[in-house]
């Protein structure tokens, strides 16, 4: 087995540590050499990271922490490297494949330069494809590369898709957990604060999305993906309700078939199967065990308490930047609500009027289109929030 | 598309005669050229469908029937045949595919000319696997055709299985409704007759496989079968108990992964697939509707009360010709069973008893040496029953 060249963006989030351990597990230095890893403030854990795994380069986002990385590396063979200029040499080192797990719209601009650069791209960032999917599937197909997504429902789907037989799809049925408010009520999720919200049920997650999950945004972020990803018309996307979140997501075949992939909630296992596709490698995590799971439960989402996903349906049918513009105005709320400074579900309401007022904007011809309609979002969402 | 050359091996019973519904789905004559269509003793039926589709050659197994049959399509321009000859004849017809349905032992030398003779063969008939499996696999890679399962548990698999990754296959998880008697105990299982056994929970079936289904020994073939047709080790194959017969079976990966199909219990979506494969068709079946599934179940198989499935483990770690002795014992316990002079329970014990006594037999060289098996197997276990 050659070995991979492989740079990991976002290497200190739960995505960036899962992926090295699976690195590990699939042979470590026998198997992927590490072009660069890349992170934020924490440059203390990126430095250690990228000695330990023999990394080439180590790039802090924030340009600030420059010296402070330069400090954390010094003596070893590792070069450090910071900010926009950082991010972009460590897209254009010949990678192999990029693990491109930088969270928000920050992760955009060097996915995009790795993605045309010909890097097969594993996907973990959401605005990538929710902001600008158009946009990012035109540059993976200039760079060449594949697009294997890393998020357990997208990994689900890219597993049991048969490209050949696209004729014959007939929907995508995205699962959800529907998080810890899947049975209260409208009226007692209109009293709910960012502490409640954050405790979900089957992963372990960071505190946004958390929310994001609670409020079921999370899910209409991953509706927008998947029209993209693959390349579906807006009614083919279907969610289901499934709190064990032991099927991760389905297919629906015109033949009556529909394949799907389960698992534990173990992120290693999608992660895996982006590193390795088109092997299918062996991982240390737990099995399934069917009679102990004892059943599954499902249940049609309720769009009246997670207006989310009315939102996504309307923000697939409208098209053009609707997508940024959900995100970046949904980004300024769900910080609102994490403040204190607007209800859970007044998150949906700011997001939608925003997303009306910004229904004139055309598609986007260009990465800086993007920008401008989330900070425009941004900028209405906030006007909302303290109005 | 290129009409395809297709006989149809027991034409007049329910696979029969959902495969003629689905070749008229996928386009009936425009993409489907019968060369044969073969029966038993409904020789009028027989000879109406040969008819209406276009049939080449109408077969009836039964010799003495041939008289009817050819009375049956005077007229018309297709030919009548019977016996052992007649379906080696249709077995011959330069067929692209046959669909071998012909229950039990009958159905062994056509299926096993067809496969020689180079054609897919399409396989509900589940003797070829159960009773000659090594002898079966050879004869289709001495053909060179495929074989794609007819049986809705072995087609899900067969949908999921990833044949280039075999090396992270690690099990095949075949479902099992748990027929009528899943909750009754030990002591009433003892005491039900034939009439109760029947009554199956999701599909509607025939008498003997209904019976085969209360006790298990229909999922106890199919765990031999699965064992022949996808390469399996015996401990590879699992059995989980899913009453509502959604889950059509899985496939265990190194990842963690199972995939699934999924879909209601309608047997043309396997026999579309395996008609329109490696093309996945579209079929006017009912498609699953998972809010109103509302929820899926597991349990583990209970061996105690279904020993057939013990008895599958035993037939597949020692191999040789214990399967063609446990399908043959089986039949005569279950013919007792049926006419009331053998106990539901008792089914086990007489078909252990036989396999007991013939574990001494070599691997077979042919098919006569699966014959004998059978034969002796039968006379054993009358024995048993009268005795």
């Amino acid at each position: 087995m050659n070995t991979r060249r492989i740079a990991i963006f976002g290497a200190t989030g739960s995505i960036g540590v899962n992926t090295l351990d699976v690195i590990e597990q699939l042979g470590g230095r026998d198997a992927f050499e590490i072009t660069a890893l890349t992170g934020n403030a924490n440059v203390d854990a990126l430095a250690r990271k990228a000695i330990d795994h023999g990394a080439k380069m180590a790039v802090t986002a924030d340009e600030t922490r420059y010296a402070a990385l330069k400090e954390a590396l010094s003596g070893s063979p590792v070069m450090p490297a910071a900010g926009e200029s950082g991010l972009s040499e460590a897209a254009q080192m010949n990678n192999d494949m990029v693990m491109a797990a930088i969270v928000g719209t920050a992760g955009l601009k060097p996915t995009l330069e790795a993605a045309r650069a010909g890097a097969d791209i594993a996907l973990a960032n959401k605005e990538c494809l929710v902001s600008a999917g158009p946009l990012f599937m035109d540059a993976i197909a200039a760079g060449g590369g594949k697009m294997i997504p890393v998020d357990s429902e997208h990994s689900a789907v890219f597993q049991v898709f048969e490209e050949n037989q696209r004729r014959a799809l007939e929907r995508v049925i995205i699962t959800a957990s529907g998080g810890p408010f899947r049975t209260k009520s409208l009226e007692e999720m209109r009293h709910v604060d960012a502490a409640t919200a954050r405790a979900h049920p089957n992963w372990s997650m960071g505190l946004k999305i958390s929310i994001d999950s609670a409020s079921m945004f999370n899910k209409a972020l991953e509706m927008i993906e998947a029209m993209h990803l693959f390349t579906l018309r807006p009614d083919q996307v279907e969610v289901i309700v499934h709190p064990q979140s032991i099927i991760h997501s389905m297919v629906g075949y015109a033949d009556g078939s529909v394949l799907a992939q389960l698992g534990t909630p173990d992120m290693r296992t999608a992660i895996g199967y982006a590193l390795a596709y088109p092997g299918r490698p062996a991982l240390s995590v737990e099995r399934l065990d069917f009679a102990k799971l004892s059943r599954l439960d499902f249940e049609a989402p309720d769009e009246t308490r997670f207006p989310a996903l009315r939102l996504a349906r309307v923000a697939m049918d409208r098209g053009r930047l609707q997508g940024a513009v959900l995100n970046g105005a949904k980004e300024v709320a769900l910080e609102a609500f994490i403040a204190g400074r607007c209800g859970f579900l007044e998150m949906a309401d700011i997001t939608e009027k925003v997303m009306d007022d910004l229904s004139h904007l055309p598609a986007a011809n260009g990465i800086d289109d993007i920008f401008a309609a989330d900070r425009e979002a941004r900028r209405q969402a906030a006007a909302l929030v303290t109005g």
